[in-house]
């Protein structure tokens, strides 16, 4: 049976979640197909049967589950033939740890520096509810509150710091091969990298690296999504 | 044959290194008795055979080692029949990834709020160097540099948020017993304990119960250290 994969949809089909990002991952790092259902962010009625407005949902069977890391859990649990998303019960404490480390210390930063670029990849017929609703929370425009000088991007890398030195020796974070403790971070790269033409990583940096290597798994699927250049 | 530990000494034989308080909770994690050989901020010359001028440093039977996070690997590989401390591969890439988040996310913020009381439970002999070697680091005085608003104490309770989300959901993070991935926030915990009176945790918090439980652990070792109540 198909899996159905309610996903945040923008301009020219791009993928415009973090969570979702951090879902599609998970799927292809369990080899699974999934038939993306594209949501838009004034029509959330098509969502309305998982009993709440946020994105993403996946239904699997009987099952349907929402919020990111609920979803990962239900495919690592339901598929455990599959390659394991976390690795060991240690993997899995790291990927919750780094994901909560990037919602809570990492987005604050990004959505200074891009909000206002993402603001031209959302459709025309819902440009209204997102600027409305982020003026809201913001207390200001969005061309106020976005600030991409040299200190706000340099304060976003310091951000950044723990994970750069965990991968001056090894690869990915979780090792050898990349884990969801990787796609957590990545996932909200790839929103960026999708809304923003805003260099975030300098080349010299280890992490340009290490999301250069994500870009390209799973046959190059993150790097051919429609985004700018890294 | 005994370890020796080389680790910084204050008033009242008060053990004030962040990174000593790690090792020492390692040690007692795998059971091993050491001998603490106290050092003081102006007298390292007596760590001088360790090539090198930071604590900690760890003399066990032949090898020396100096550098926490090498120490405890060490410990880790040279008695594998003891009680890991780091569970399994991933909560090593774990406990790594929480000490490097803990000393650039968070010690900055701990240092703002505590340095000037650290500065009194510095040796008399000591506190010429710590006073300038401070004060050049940073710019100002130790006085002007220290700062306990309920700002600065709240930025400190905000950067720990992605360790109370993980505590939500389990007594500690590596799950039902601590690891290293604990021991890297407690012993910089510990160092401020022992150095301040500043009520760092609202008992509301979950970090709060989480800190307790390793206050009583090993006996109440970590508890009974001289320091002020947390």
């Amino acid at each position: 049976m198909t899996i159905r994969f309610y996903d945040l949809v923008g301009t020219d089909q791009r993928r415009m979640s973090p969570y979702g990002w951090r879902v599609r991952m998970a799927l292809a790092h369990k080899g699974l197909d999934s038939e993306w259902v594209p949501v838009r962010f004034t029509d959330k009625e098509i969502i309305g049967f998982s009993g709440q407005k946020l994105v993403p949902v996946l239904v699997d069977g009987d099952t349907t589950i929402h919020d990111s890391w609920a979803i990962v859990n239900h495919l690592e649990t339901a598929y455990p033939d599959r390659p394991s998303i976390f690795g060991d019960s240690g993997g899995k404490a790291l990927a919750e740890f780094v994901m909560h480390w990037t919602n809570t210390q990492v987005h604050p930063h990004l959505i200074k520096l891009i909000l206002g670029d993402v603001f031209r990849i959302v459709l025309p017929e819902d440009q209204s509810y997102f600027r409305e609703s982020r003026e809201k929370r913001f207390g200001m425009t969005l061309e106020a509150f976005t600030d991409q000088s040299p200190e706000r991007l340099a304060a976003f890398r310091a951000a950044l710091e723990p994970m750069r030195l965990c991968l001056a020796s090894r690869p990915y974070l979780a090792g050898a091969a990349p884990s969801y403790a990787d796609y957590a971070l990545f996932g909200s790269l790839q929103w960026a990298r999708c809304g923003s033409p805003l260099k975030l990583l300098d080349p010299s940096d280890p992490l340009y690296g290490w999301r250069q290597r994500l870009l390209e798994s799973f046959d190059g699927m993150p790097g051919k999504a429609v985004g700018f250049a890294a």
